[in-house]
């Protein structure tokens, strides 16, 4: 039996994958040019498409990139002079803080231990920070952010850039665009799509604010900084020759995934995972939410706390055709991840939760 | 009919792509983790197609990126302090060129009209140059170098780094990695894989001269500089997700070529292709080849000087099931573009001087 990957991405594809790829080689989509009305065509229908399924108004650019870390990387070149200021809680809030550092900002932050929430509203942002960076869902600890509470951080400084990551939550993530200047996600998570392209969601303060930083005198990046990007994409192009086979597969499991119902048909049916998995950890003495606070508990990656033997129960739960993540770094010695995505379904979850409850025997 | 793509990349897929491509959805290697053994393998067995294929030494690394793009701009940061010196005679050595300016260099060039080539030989280099940036095929003009005089620059400048472009003429081009720090192709071009991936090739001088600069308190980029990109390749690893399935790909049609006489045998076919066109274009009255010294005129991409209305050829030829490429730029007005890759065929080429046959009458 082919094994079912409820890893936090790379993970199990979506099922439309198979057919949209084969599609694709049948009919030419990755040969033609660039710079051709066919791919202007694939690009467009695949913007309106993420559009539709997560309510992006025409106020913000769509761009295609090579990941979720160069996202980042452009994000802190084109819109940070100075200084970037950071919410960590774990290694992906940390690595868009390193991008920063790296980048030659000084980035402030505001530290909570590995498994703890951010309850935005109580903290105040610095004076010197132009962009306040968030990471919405942290992978690596499976704690996530209030959506409302974004809101909140813009209304409170109005003229600060927000940026945030989606990453493991895209489309899950209530964004409401009003109050975000600018999000990003990779395509190997809830999306289920083979690794290799990250989206950018950006509106015109980025942008402005990139030809503003370039005629100070300071570098915004090359050939994909936020000035580029957008001249392209204003035609539907890209500076460079994107991974075209990704924006087709994008286009059509986003499309899929409208048809199914939307982002609210995928939050009730990874809500009722969710729910389905809490439950079982919470009665069980062997496991217990990594998570502790209910309110910072990530639906979309579920960290589990093992008592007992990490190594072993994943052994036991791979015995029975599932993989699972493992945690992440130093968390790998006493936790486990489980992926919540659109691709997963309850008859996953059900087989889960008799694994865990094999592995605990 | 499905068409034939002659375009200069992206173009035809190598006809072992779609195998691969089932091959890979179907075992699952677009949902393994990037950080595990599997994927390791992965890197490992295309790194050592790729230096069979290639003849790359173990003293230069292999690095996977998104595009030639970023391969350019991650050298530029990592290996230049403040000056690089670039030969331009065409889009993408400018690009090399402009690349280094954004990324805040002092970039010098020696520039000649598009259509004529360098003799390396009879430059001399400033000092101030730190790396010299070479492109060794001009996909935008058909113009290529001769690789002896990228040994001899290194003879003579053994002090400085010397990167080379091979996006267009990888794996043909007989690049000594004795005389060349770095070289950098994309796959969507005459290893005829889907785009979304560029490979970097450099040796630890780059490497030392990132690690340098970096700690002169310059920055040398983030995620993906040459420092982090070495530090994962160490273990066959990557600093991000990077495009898997391409890696993958990458590695099944490097081992189909070697396979098939490796680059040798390559080079024979493209060579006979290119004589066939060639002769065909001297006897034409309606054709000439667009590069008139033939020491500079590449065998991987083809230019043809039209004499007639260039976009009724072009239609003609697409009535002949034929896609070929427009002049670059301003040169679609006057030229068109044959790409002579892997994939291509005797049979192709047959086809395209029927097509040209048909479309001067």
């Amino acid at each position: 039996m082919t094994p079912i990957y409820l890893t936090p991405g790379p993970t199990a594809l979506h099922p439309k994958i198979e057919q949209l790829a084969s599609e694709a080689l049948r009919t030419g989509i990755c040969s033609i040019s660039h710079r051709s009305k066919d791919f202007e065509a694939i690009y467009r229908t695949t913007a309106t498409a993420l559009r539709d399924l997560m309510n992006v108004p025409d106020s913000h650019n769509i761009f295609f990139l090579g990941s979720a870390h160069e996202a980042m990387e452009r994000l802190i070149q084109g819109c940070v002079k100075e200084s970037s200021f950071h919410f960590v809680n774990g290694a992906f809030s940390k690595r868009f803080f390193d991008i920063a550092t790296e980048c030659g900002k000084s980035a402030l932050k505001a530290e909570l231990p590995l498994g703890e929430g951010f309850n935005l509203d109580i903290y105040e942002i610095p004076q010197a920070a132009e962009m306040i960076c968030l990471t919405h869902n942290e992978t690596s600890t499976g704690v996530w952010l209030k959506e409302e509470q974004i809101n909140n951080l813009k209304r409170r400084y109005p003229d600060r850039l927000i940026a945030v990551d989606i990453v493991s939550s895209a489309p899950y993530a209530r964004i409401n665009y009003q109050y975000v200047d600018a999000a990003f996600f990779s395509v190997q998570k809830l999306f289920g799509l083979p690794a290799g392209l990250g989206v950018l969601i950006a509106n015109a303060r980025c942008i402005d604010r990139a030809a503003l930083i370039e005629a100070s005198g300071l570098e915004i990046g090359s050939y994909h900084n936020l000035l580029h990007l957008k001249n392209f994409a204003d035609t539907f192009q890209t500076p460079a020759t994107p991974n075209v086979l990704g924006i087709y597969l994008l286009g059509g499991v986003s499309r899929e995934l409208v048809a199914a119902g939307g982002a609210d048909a995928l939050r009730a049916g990874i809500d009722q995972r969710s729910r389905m998995l809490v439950d079982f950890l919470e009665r069980s003495e062997h496991y217990a939410p990594a998570v502790s606070d209910p309110e910072f508990r990530s639906r979309t990656v579920i960290t589990i706390k093992v008592n007992g033997e990490v190594d072993r129960c994943r052994r036991v739960i791979q015995d029975h055709g599932l993989h699972v993540g493992s945690g992440y770094g130093e968390l790998r010695k006493s936790q486990i991840r489980i992926a919540n995505f659109s691709m997963h379904t309850d008859r996953d979850y059900e087989r889960l939760l008799e694994a865990l409850s094999a592995a605990s025997r």
